[in-house]
């Protein structure tokens, strides 16, 4: 396997980190449109880790042209292609990777569109769409996109994937939440506002009408914000109040897990919950350019931006974060043994061992974890398939067996948890 | 007395309009950086009240130049300079009026600079300091500068006067009260955020620490937002929540008029509240310019210029408009019988008869009104003085008497209310 990872920003530096304690690949190409940063990546792995004997190559990538994508790919005979840039770019890496007759994964898909009219109750053009449109060009040539392969979505698809086939004969609900207790502190030790992922891509996800899907409905949206629900995280996060975001595990997962109802609830928190609704108030979360004055005369500029240039980069926070992160799917129905039964899958990462162990922060660390275990199952063949697939496609138990698997028996040593919630 | 205006924004617009219903002077000169601002609100006087036979002229002006300011008085020589812009103006126009050796009158005092280690319990540089420091040159010019004369401050000092010499032997507390039911509705009828006064000013308003008066400790500084009260204001206004905001009465009163304590409060609502704080913490407050990305490359804009540029213009605001706002002083203290008395002097506006008699929404319509009340005393020799003073310096009933009459009986037809609280 040689894998082009696009992308050597947060994620992309972390996943490369997990991936050089592995061996199931012959080579990754750390590739960035800043040159210095897919470098700085390849020089950590190198101090850290030793010399990789060309394990590690960085080159400069231009994400948003298909031709540059295929041309690297190409070039280092690359089989897999590893997205991990902003989601906006899915479209030209899809198509260099398909170009270069390699295969591809991503952790979040093609953006949407609102209903032109009906944004609150119809869909428009959902996330990923665009992709599996293009579903049987892949297959034709012979050639996967695995899709939506981070921890959310990803590892929640697993997580659903696992509760069918093994703990469930029916399915009421798979729903997908998302808490942390993570706090940012400033040089004086006092809490600030600093979101611990890219606000640009949180303002997209929180603001854009967020979906769900009912058996008997199909996908509908609803009014951003909708159905607050105060949920409770274990290991110690504690309640979190939770609410309906767009995300594509209510895509992905209907389409192959038989359930009532899929759902996708982030834990924003109420504060957090505050600030967005006030940015849309405001229209500081548009990002079509307004005409604002300067010393310089008038500019055009995006009030997303502007609100994305004040805060601290997200990658920066970890020295200064404290708290964990936990993703999971929360599961009710009728257990295998004809009982009601309520489940809360989940796995838990901790910011002061992430950055102990790979100076990563946790939100991108756990984000970056899982494409890594995904591409060891298919560079084993344990997971195989053609087409444009998503994580729950595939089986779940060798998945979860592997992360779980202390490092010294050869796994990733990650456990997950598993709260019988009825029990 | 010959009236130079500066400025024909919603309140120098305003300000000419209700003028052209009085005799009480030869000429004013409606001014403006943008001379077209200017001829508009002429041509609106002349439409509406016939040819006005030179009283009113339209000039251009440079605010910013104090030479510009008294060049325009002096070629059309001029008694009184009336300034209608922004406070951040007021030096340069404060210097070219006493340059042209006419008399001054503004509605908002030079700025504050907090204190710069402890600004939350300490003053810094206060509003008005810098116009107080010259006093003595505009005695010896023989001039008066009637600062804060708009409607807060303005009138609310005269109302703290009127209390101190009619109703009270013995003033606990003098607070300013502000509130209002106004609201904004899109072309939909749906209620919108829209700021019925300029974004700009209330955030440096609400986000510098308010200043309150004690008669044992001078003044001093809170953190933003303190000290909330829910304030009931009257005329179907109802409870409206009050924080503590830097205000001018907070420094004119105290040096005039004998009190316990002297604050103002603004009855922002919870919700602007809120919106401010968000503001705030995201640093969108700033008027330091940021870098941020654009599609001709990065730019520096200031992050509060880019709140203003989201917002709709206040002064446009009118039509789509409906509510009262309600302008105030509650005094308490010992009645002059000797017994514990309470007392809120206000005076309401209403957007929907300002509008139809005015074409002027009512929050500027009502700042408006006082100056031209002011002017007209001093035209007729009641009020008289010489220095900087502020409105609480001269005899309130006079004042209150001429803005009570009715119109058909020479006065202006804006009876004030008051609410005996304990009664």
């Amino acid at each position: 396997m040689r894998i082009l990872l696009v992308g050597a920003g947060g994620v992309g530096d972390a996943f490369a980190k997990i991936a050089a304690r592995r061996s199931f690949y012959e080579l990754i190409v750390v590739s960035d449109y800043d040159l210095s940063r897919a470098e700085r990546t390849v020089a950590w792995i190198e101090a850290r880790h030793g010399a990789q004997d060309g394990r590690f190559l960085a080159e400069r990538i231009d994400a948003s042209d298909p031709d540059s994508v295929a041309e690297v790919a190409q070039r280092h005979g690359v089989t897999h292609v590893m997205n991990a840039v902003e989601p906006k770019f899915v479209p030209t890496i899809f198509a260099g990777a398909l170009a270069a007759d390699a295969n591809y994964l991503d952790m979040a898909m093609s953006l949407s569109e609102p209903h032109p009219t009906n944004p609150h109750e119809e869909t428009g053009i959902m996330l990923g769409d665009d992709q599996f449109a293009l579903s049987a060009d892949w297959e034709k040539a012979g050639k996967l996109a695995l899709v939506g392969m981070g921890v959310e979505p990803g590892l929640s698809d697993v997580f659903a994937r696992y509760a069918a086939d093994h703990l469930f004969s029916e399915i009421d609900e798979l729903g997908t939440r998302d808490g942390a207790n993570l706090v940012v502190r400033d040089e004086l030790g006092n809490e600030i506002f600093a979101p611990s992922f890219s606000i640009w891509t949180t303002i997209e996800e929180c603001l854009n009408p967020p979906v769900v899907w009912e058996k008997d409905k199909g996908w509908f949206t609803t009014a951003p914000f909708s159905e607050p629900e105060v949920f409770v995280f274990p290991e110690g996060i504690g309640p979190v109040e939770c609410v309906n975001v767009e995300h594509e595990e209510v895509i992905l997962m209907p389409r192959w897990i038989n359930a009532k109802r899929v759902t996708f609830k982030y834990g924003l928190g109420d504060e957090f919950i505050g600030i967005l609704k006030t940015l849309n108030q405001l229209g500081l979360d548009k990002t079509e350019p307004v005409r604002v004055r300067s010393a310089d005369g008038p500019v055009m500029v995006a009030p997303r931006d502007v609100v994305a240039a004040g805060l601290p980069d997200p990658a920066s926070l970890g020295p200064r974060m404290t708290g964990k992160t936990c993703a999971g799917v929360w599961v009710t129905g009728t257990g295998t043994d004809g009982m009601p039964r309520e489940v809360y899958l989940y796995h838990v990462s901790d910011n002061e061992w992430t950055m102990a162990e790979y100076e990563a922060q946790c939100v991108v660390w756990q984000t970056a974890l899982n494409p890594v275990i995904a591409l060891e199952l298919l560079a084993a063949g344990t997971w195989s398939g053609l087409g444009v697939l998503g994580p729950e496609a595939f089986d779940a138990k060798p998945y979860l067996d592997l992360m779980a698997l202390p490092v010294d028996q050869g796994g990733y040593g990650q456990p997950w948890g598993f709260e019988d919630r009825l029990a």
